[in-house]
């Protein structure tokens, strides 16, 4: 089998460890030159590939590509545009087709969430009608960690490390002051849909500390919900309360709704917590701090699970695996085989059962009163935020690498996106 | 001389290493059997001592007081509660001599900031007005770094350390955003009247990212403001704005005052980021994120500065040699002897230059444009942030201990606090 070329681009909300799926596609393509050519990156994701703006990676060191592994946010670029319906966006798809073929790419690594999952899935089938020999493969990537039949997603570790581990950490400053100031801390994280990511903030409940969660999977309600933290502050002096930005009324409404919407016209949130302190503020009369977590969470790679840099970087290299196998529109999952040792394999999916399909907290991983986490859930997290995988520092800050990026001279005409 | 007991007590807003300077006093203590007996704590702060409400140290393990070095917030609580003029509030002096007297107190190590530093200093003055022996000693403390003489105060370079580190990690990941989505980033950081913290933001300029700082020190100009961002926008595609809490505008109104007011009288504020990122949004139409970090900054002993737990751990020690040599109304410093290699030694102020001093970011540190640092200001900063001191982590969560706080039998009535 004669070598081609790759294309790995970086798609949607990037994370902690999406560059060290980066570093485990490039690392593993390079252990088969034999098969595989160049490593072309899309600049900004799959724009790049739509305006043949193609970053050559065989430009860069081994160190470099190696440094990727603790270096944050995608290296690349990434974008928010979504390919829509074959139907309706043909033009678009044959245009990466035409890309892929002036380039000589056979393989198409696409590192993302559920959109990009389906794109990929797209472009595979469009090859196929376009009899283009062209092999699709999915990284995982979301810190929602909302994707199917993968046990988790590369991204999600780190940032629900991340929230378990500040949340423990203002909680014994909140129980430092709450004698006579503040008595309630509100945590803002991510999860649109899912509430994955405000779960691991019910970890710290083990570390003795009172926390109310808040899941988007459970509709808000205000009486209940004040009068859990007046117990807890009654009871323990304190207490914590995580909520998701996706928490909702009962009437479907968020929280913190403000009317704007992405690409992908999902709506566009912030501002939950400052709402839930308000809400507790009121109804108790106590002094009641808030944070909003917002890219620190998502960005921080200084305290990013072992584990999941780990996977991440398996995911990565899976996907080439995969590639010479001859596999197509799969994706490399996390199959976890025990929960304590943790233990898992590398696993494949098809795209055609990824794509749209989001996975919500399930109702037995969150406690009956709605504002907690299970054991089965705590049993789920813990494996996820094992181990530090600390970057070097020089000068006090993470020696994080930069890429020269340079690109590929164009062969085609110009091509107008959205 | 006889064996006297001590009494040390945490005030004020907490810090990642105030337990370090805890661990500094008891462990020195300990040293000195022969000359301090028991090392009791207050419980909240000076509250303890005004309601006999003390914790007896000596029975927690060596091994226990140890960990208190990489705990973070108060282990004994802390509290806002200002004693204020002697004139005025002579009852709460003279009880706090009371207490000292029937537990047999020869030493006061009051750990805080500005205010404690008072309250230090009047304690000492009415004991020796009072006729009883003791030695206050104020153990400097504050993430504002806004205390005068000392050149940094412990606290303030573990902030420091976390404002850089999460201001470079987000900007990579806006800086991965930019092409189609979030091209400003804004994270609002503490300091109510000394833009210290905001500084440390303005490191990450020379990790190539394009950041504005908008200081406490400096009136906020929005059109030069928004003139500035747009100009990095356009330039580098994207831009990383750092605010401190204790931005106001011209006429003085803070940018996000709240209008409500804490125990020591100062305006609590929260919420300049969203009031930031509102005003790039709308003049600039482009879309922004902006995250608060609130407590998160302070109580984040994961990524503490090595210096600063170092540091705090020295003026704790200092502290009880200073006591040991019959010194009273002073406090343990920080002498810097040079930026680069950084050298310093551990100093001595009185607490009459200290009391009620604040120290603001000089303006020579400050950009001429006012919305960056100078070298100056990163020549000052650097060794602050330098060094990592990792926490041990157990089930992915760091390793923090709890003290058992065992009560001392009270001896005296009760006392009734404000």
């Amino acid at each position: 089998m004669s070598s081609r070329n790759a294309f790995y681009a970086q798609s949607g909300g990037v994370t902690a460890v999406i560059n060290a799926s980066a570093c485990g596609v490039i690392e593993a393509a390079r252990r088969h030159r034999d098969r595989i050519g160049t490593v072309f990156a899309g600049r900004n994701g799959i724009l790049g590939a739509l305006t043949e703006d193609l970053i050559d990676t065989s430009k860069e060191s081994d160190e470099t590509i190696r440094g990727l592994r603790s270096t944050p946010a995608g290296a690349f670029g990434s974008c928010r545009y979504k390919l829509g319906a074959i139907e309706t966006h043909r033009r678009e798809y044959e245009r990466l087709i035409d890309v892929f073929r002036a380039h000589d790419i056979g393989y198409f690594f696409y590192n993302g969430g559920g959109d990009s999952a389906d794109t990929c899935h797209k472009v595979s089938q469009l090859s196929a009608a376009m009899n283009y020999p062209l092999q699709a493969i999915h990284v995982p990537k979301t810190v929602d960690n909302d994707l199917p039949i993968t046990d988790c997603s590369p991204g999600f570790g780190s940032v629900a490390k991340y929230v378990a581990v500040s949340a423990l950490e203002a909680s014994f400053d909140v129980r430092s002051m709450a004698k006579t100031s503040t008595k309630v801390f509100v945590l803002e994280v991510m999860g649109r849909h899912a509430g994955w990511i405000a779960a691991a903030g019910g970890l710290i409940e083990t570390h003795d500390v009172p926390v109310v969660v808040l899941f988007p999977e459970i509709p808000f309600d205000r009486e209940a919900f004040v009068a859990r933290v007046e117990t807890l502050v009654k009871k323990r002096g304190y207490c914590t309360v995580v909520v998701s930005e996706g928490c909702r009324n009962a009437d479907g409404s968020f929280l913190a709704e403000q009317g704007t919407r992405d690409a992908f016209g999902h709506a566009q949130l912030g501002g939950a917590a400052p709402v839930v302190a308000r809400i507790v503020a009121d109804a108790l009369g106590v002094k009641v701090h808030w944070a909003v977590a917002d890219y620190l969470q998502r960005a921080a790679r200084h305290i990013a699970s072992r584990t999941d840099v780990v996977q991440a970087y398996e995911v990565g290299e899976k996907a080439v695996a995969l590639a010479l196998e001859g596999r197509n529109a799969v994706m490399p999952t996390i199959e976890r085989i025990s929960d304590e040792p943790y233990a898992y394999r590398i696993g494949v999916a098809d795209l055609a059962e990824v794509a749209n399909v989001e996975k919500a907290v399930p109702r037995a991983y969150i406690g009956d009163d709605g504002f907690g986490i299970t054991a089965a859930c705590r049993a789920y997290l813990v494996p996820l935020i094992q181990g530090e995988d600390y970057p070097a520092y020089v000068d006090g800050l993470p020696r994080f690498v930069r890429l020269n990026n340079e690109v590929v001279t164009k062969k085609l005409e110009p091509f107008a996106t959205r």
